[in-house]
């Protein structure tokens, strides 16, 4: 039992941020501020928009950009951090205030593609 | 230590999914389908905006709309929780072809916030 | 003669900013400082989606706006009427990158849009 | 005069299409369909959005498309077409709902960018 303990413990600190941590997190701050007026469903999807805006305009005169970012220097790739950050913040609050569970509904996305793309069909995605 | 154990494990189900296990069915998902190919940042990051767009369409003619989504029947309600999904799961994918830790990231960037707006400060969002 | 010559240049003056016009400006503007080698038509994309965003972050925190923007200052106005410019301006230089003549692709799609939403037939837009 | 004449008709017709002249025919086209109700510029905002979203996905799995499309077939081309379009006649309506001058505020934002960025300073578009 121990090492059962010791294992999910071990399993919980492997795993990442929980996409209900960000959730709580981000509700919290919105009501300690008194935000919470501000965040309705289209406001906070503008704002989502804004936050893709900037995420393009990162990529915007690179031209193609190899994985891994390889000749991207530190503050660039801590640049891109904060705004793919930014992008993931206001879709977990888009989710909240419309009272959805983004990450069941994720898995639960990921189930279908696996149904409609099945394996062995080497289609490229659509 | 009977019960450390259960309440680690019912904490671990009560937590939401985790950015690493959506980014590490994604990478198989992809590479199972041999669709790696595919999956260069700024295609990805086109595909985001993409789901980004269908998003939009759910609201587009809707005028303002009340959080919790009421008078919203099941179908669109599903319908929206795919579509948040799907620009999720672009952007997990898209840091994880980056290279980038987005759990980590998007925690550093809710600290960062926070010292930026300090609680007691109720000056609205930008 | 004189008068349909007076007619025709009135009819002119008139006459709103030509697609073409802003075109043939922007593919100067770009040729003569050495941007031709940055336009291609994936970082003119990602440029809009960019200038999208900015747009967006104009009316996020707004909740709906009526027709006409009343109580917007003239600041407020004239920061819309630079984003709204710079989206078309990107689409415009997309549009030219890709050899396609966006002036006469609109008015086929206003024909097109005519037959498919027939007058009479009072639904909501899709 | 009749030269002048002649000349200024040519001049006319080699002009593009105008932006008056989308903004009156979507207007027209608003108005006779009872949409006028649905055109809030928010709601074209993300009509917009939905938008760019659709010209994205066009791009999206391309990866590196090169200046003149090269290699794509018409159909590719028209539904490029299509896109295009629906961005601009959104964006022309929008302007249009906010009592702006896109056209105008398009030459505007020449201007601006020319006095922004001299020629002989050729560093990059930013």
């Amino acid at each position: 039992m121990e090492n059962s303990y010791n294992e999910c413990v071990k399993k919980s600190n492997d795993k990442d941020v929980s996409l209900q941590e960000l959730r709580d997190r981000l509700a919290e701050f919105a009501e300690v501020r008194g935000w919470d007026q501000y965040h309705s469903p289209r406001n906070l999807l503008l704002a989502l928009v804004g936050e893709v805006g900037e995420l393009s305009e990162i990529f915007q005169w690179k031209g193609e950009v190899a994985r891994g970012l390889p000749n991207w220097g530190s503050d660039d790739k801590e640049h891109l951090e904060e705004e793919l950050s930014d992008v993931l913040l206001y879709l977990v609050r888009l989710a909240d205030v419309c009272g959805l569970d983004l990450g069941r509904a994720a898995l639960t996305k990921i189930v279908k593609n696996a149904r409609k793309y099945p394996t062995g069909n080497k289609k490229s995605p659509t």
